[in-house]
């Protein structure tokens, strides 16, 4: 994996627990997804601010290998890296770690695309987006 | 509580649970609008149809009173009564009962009133909607 | 409403939201639950600690009043205050306010009992939570 | 992808919605689980049975790739097959289809291994979960 582009820190609620009293394994796509939403914030946008330009950033591939369960009250480092980067679609990986132990608990990407929010086509990603994303991927 | 005016029955899954291995008080609420869903299925209209003639159905208060914890695998009984009905808003009170023992685990209730998805006020509740919500309130 | 016991800051996430674009009415709860969290965290205390010493806080009640909708991206904060302490629960106020725009999206509350986890039934506040809890009463 | 093995129906409830107005890409995972529990219902077993043995099913690897959106009130059709029966881990892949186009809206997988619930560390399937797999699995 790139170097990470970006870290946040984010800590396990009740209501992320299942009944085996671990995360629930569709929130650590939850947690992937709120870390790319700093990293958006960080870099100076939101996906609010492409849907009013007409643009939609639909996941087109989710992936996520669990190694060891986060429980209610960890807290958590999620770290982004840029992955690839096309005209159309860029990947961003995910590490989860727990931040007392220093544990990796899973690792992770999403593959999403830039897509016209009117015809739901695949579009070129904004090259504002992509020359802040460039900057990562070396 | 009035006669229910709608019973719909559902499992609860994995990912409804918590850490206490009971459902998340949250998710009562989830379970309130799916009946709530199919009844007006059954009525014959759904948020998808008024969202289209730019009306919204938010929510303007929730409550709900839990006797008895729901679990994993648990098939659930959610009657739906129509307990008020005013020009502008309704309100809905839900029962779920364990359909295998029969006993009560929660009730509550939701007021909905009809918004406006322009300018988000409230307005008067279809009149085709008041007269099908109407028959249920004797 | 008593003065508030409590404060923090959320943000709103993109699966917070529903078809509405606004947050979906379950998730208030789940805000509510996060300050409440924090809340025991600044006192000294977790569900996970209580649940060792074999006992539960389900919630009995909950309710909450919406006044304006929370969007994506939107920083709120929870105010929480305990308005209401008996032997066997407690009562906790919340309310929901936009960071930015300091308006009042939301206020409600929940009622806890302090649960046996073996026998499910009620039993006493430990009384050290009731004296952490007894001095934002006054 | 093999035959599948199981095949259920869901409908797509407001909750499971963004502001996207499609199902949140991480609903996807939650109706594999809801048809995997339908599965393991119809083969004679449930999570809950496993767990009372001392055993958990966690999630190692999880993988879903969107096509096109499912939207609220959506009824779909998740396929269920066995792709691949280790030791101590086995393969499910999924395919949810919208029920009234027939189109493929997602296919996906997810790796479970057997783990002990004491240890945690992963452990045979046990012979009977096995045999009721291997059938689906020509």
């Amino acid at each position: 994996m790139p170097l990470p582009a970006f870290k946040t820190s984010l800590r396990v609620t009740w209501a992320d627990t299942d009944a085996a009293q671990a995360v629930h394994y569709s929130n650590y796509f939850r947690f992937f997804e709120r870390a790319e939403e700093e990293f958006y914030r960080q870099l100076g946008f939101s996906f609010a601010d492409t849907a009013k330009k007409g643009l939609w950033f639909p996941r087109v591939e989710a992936f996520c290998q669990y190694k060891r369960p986060a429980r209610f009250n960890d807290l958590l480092e999620v770290e982004v890296s840029v992955e690839n980067l096309k005209e159309r679609s860029f990947k961003l990986g995910f590490r989860i770690i727990n931040e007392e132990t220093n544990v990796t608990l899973a690792t992770g990407y999403i593959v999403i695309i830039a897509a016209d929010k009117q015809t739901g086509k695949a579009t070129r990603v904004p090259s504002e987006i992509v020359e802040k994303l460039k900057s990562f991927c070396e």
